[in-house]
């Protein structure tokens, strides 16, 4: 993980939404569970599929609301202050890895 | 959610591996749970992106996990028993819906 | 590619809706052209976006039919002739390669 | 498609990289085309897929691509100029649609 101290762009892109994204996080931390729970109690196989497959969407709506707000903060302020070239490739890298992960 | 009962399946295809399949979720929480940490401690939003795409790729892992048990038990066992394209139909909708989530 | 013959399932499952599968994959060369066009006209980039988006979903329609139909024929004849977990762990793998593509 | 020009960008960001996005494009539709060879001949299933997946990402690689030079010039020109909300806005949807297609 990046040790990199980002002063320059106080607080992240997206601490005003902090309280949204860590709502967001816990529902699906308990969707996790519930998951737990159906294979617990030998759901049939297709009901979990279905639900893994709601969490992986809940997940990636989070991170495209924080590649979102990556984007109107970290990438803007980099246009805005000079190259912003390092942040764009460093965005479309963790883009490409969400979509191939 | 389906009420349907599976009796003729006896136990489900995972529940001879469930404590894998658990042991597996488990950790996904912990990844979700890591994630709420890294928003609250506002850590650089790449680096949350980047825990997210793992997280999303074991959660797809148990997926595909849970659909071999399935076409190995479910869909092997109507075949054996006569018209299997009811279970393959299934499986297929849940293989679709997965790659479109 | 694996060489394997597979004389033992005689016509491969999609043989039936060949001409259905090779239509589907003309009008997905076409979306590949259209790109192409768009590229070559400077098309608006999000504009190229949503066409490969298309594009994406027409490509994974077709895999998701072929392996259904897979599921039907292959694995479905290997249930019934014996052993049919080599071929239910190469159609996992294939889901997988899909899913992780 | 949107009809909106875009005179202010002058030329869109991939214009500089045309010969090599259109490079791979031909490729992809080079795949496809074998793809449709590989049906026709009654290819085993799984290898069909195997393709499927490889077109697949070839794809995204494309797509992961012009993101990456619509946010080095689009967005990036968005916020010297002023208010790049609504950019933002438009490549996330994008970037969404690519994750669920």
């Amino acid at each position: 993980m990046s040790e990199e101290a980002h002063p320059q762009h106080g607080p992240h892109g997206y601490s005003g939404d902090k309280a949204a994204v860590l709502g967001r996080l816990r529902r699906i931390e308990g969707q996790i569970r519930g998951l737990q729970r159906m294979v617990d109690e030998d759901t049939y196989c297709i009901d979990v599929l279905t639900q893994i497959s709601a969490a992986k969407s809940a997940l990636q709506a989070v991170a495209v609301g924080l590649l979102e707000d990556h984007l109107s903060h970290c990438v803007v302020d980099a246009a805005r202050a000079g190259d912003p070239s390092a942040k764009v490739k460093e965005a479309s890298d963790a883009i490409a890895r969400l979509i191939k992960s």
